[in-house]
């Protein structure tokens, strides 16, 4: 076992930004483990002090000074992180001075607007997609591909419902999810409910031995499951898009967020909040 | 119309890294407009400059320097897009050669670990929390709460769903669903297929005036929308949390990051990938 390095993310709200630039510096560093500790919510002077205290203690008991990501924006409370025996990486200090300096203002110090409320309509507008994502999972209706952003189109487990579920959480996206069966495969021809929408569709296709993994956890040893299918579904729905012109990608070595992220640029699709 | 400036996250993966950061940052210039551009996937120097092109004709048709926040690895990459007539804020750059120096190693340059891949197990586990999440969201069986990391209990549409989601998809957390019904609420014992449960439950409540506003959207004029019940209701489940010293937070003000945060850290869960 390693001496593994301690890696906190501090932040006075949810810490997502600072959990996830702070992951990104430390996956250049694959040969190293760390112990990665979150520590959310830290939006005054006593609460700082008490993480301090915990980051002091760590330190002596690694022999290895942590490294602390830190996403503070009121300054009294992120001098208090500002310890000897850690390297504190902060990346609101670090920046807003120059950022001050060219809009010639001053940072307004105010928490938390980034992952924040916002408004109650953007939260509305949020959920909606969310919903929308969630009412079509299992049956398109004709009403939701006219009402969608984007539909993704795909054979059964090549990624479409975590793909659309992202998209609406995380841009707010109407995603509608199109399955494709064994019966819309017989033919290179779309799905007829399909054929007015072709320019909002997106295809996930996905390498045929993984999906057969993935089916095997479903339904073991069916035919749905088996390797010389899913070649089979994966081909013809890929000759499909390539027949219509659908734009396509492969989830096979991607992430969720990958996925998403892809298909909002390549379909040229904005953040709706 | 104020004279708005340009900003732009770009970055050789998803960039969501660079938005995320560079969002919390601009969210401190609040009385500013910006007009915002994602510019993800620059992984070639060729690809760099085209963006470098882009970047220069709008700073030219702005006549403001434009922001751009970047978090590319490659630095042939990054050179590229530190150009004179942009404020260019460079993540990696920053921090990457004090990180080199704490830890004693070259940064590896390979790309895109933080929201990439991962393995297949991460990707299954992940995968496994949205369908857990999805599976029950009509209805709770016991397995499910016996399975769950954390259930999540409140009356409809306090933001159970979207926050089980958002906890499957970013932290592979199974999140149970428990809406409270009228009938639940009828006296301040937990329903009882809870009772064994109580330590993984958590209570979302609501304003009750909110959630009257959002259960308008959905049964306009239904006595499940009235104000009346919507107060009704919120009283007894929090009376119901309070007896049984269920936590539980309100989403009233909160996002669902915000609201997934909290119960991450309330709830002492820890990120499952």
């Amino acid at each position: 076992m390693p001496h593994r390095r301690s890696a906190f993310f501090i932040s006075d709200r949810t810490g997502i930004t600072a959990e996830s630039l702070g992951n990104t510096l430390l996956t250049q560093f694959d040969t190293l483990e760390f112990k990665r500790e979150a520590i959310p919510f830290i939006d005054t002077v006593e609460k700082a002090q008490v993480v301090v205290h915990h980051i002091r203690a760590v330190a002596e008991a690694d022999h290895l000074k942590p490294l602390v990501f830190t996403s503070i924006v009121n300054p009294e409370v992120r001098q208090v992180l500002h310890i000897d025996n850690a390297l504190v990486v902060d990346f609101f200090d670090t920046f807003i001075g120059e950022l001050e300096a060219e809009l010639g203002q001053k940072a307004s110090l105010t928490l938390g607007k980034a992952h924040g409320v916002g408004s109650e309509e953007k939260y509305d507008h949020r959920i909606e997609a969310v919903n929308f994502s969630l009412n079509h999972d299992d049956g398109v209706k004709l009403k939701d591909l006219a009402e969608a952003d984007v539909i993704l189109v795909g054979v059964s487990r090549s990624g479409k419902t975590p793909t659309c579920l992202y998209l609406a959480l995380q841009y707010g996206i109407k995603a509608a999810n199109y399955p494709l069966t064994p019966e819309d495969l017989d033919s290179p021809t779309l799905p007829k409910m399909l054929l007015p929408y072709r320019n909002k569709m997106f295809g996930l296709t996905i390498d045929p031995a993984r999906l057969h993994h993935i089916r095997q956890e479903r339904r073991p040893d069916s035919k749905y499951a088996s390797l010389d299918n899913c070649h089979f579904e994966v081909n013809e729905a890929e000759s499909m898009f390539r027949f219509h012109g659908v734009p396509f990608i492969s989830t096979t070595h991607k992430s969720i967020e990958e996925i998403a992220t892809t298909i909002m640029h390549k379909a040229t699709l904005s953040r709706r909040f």
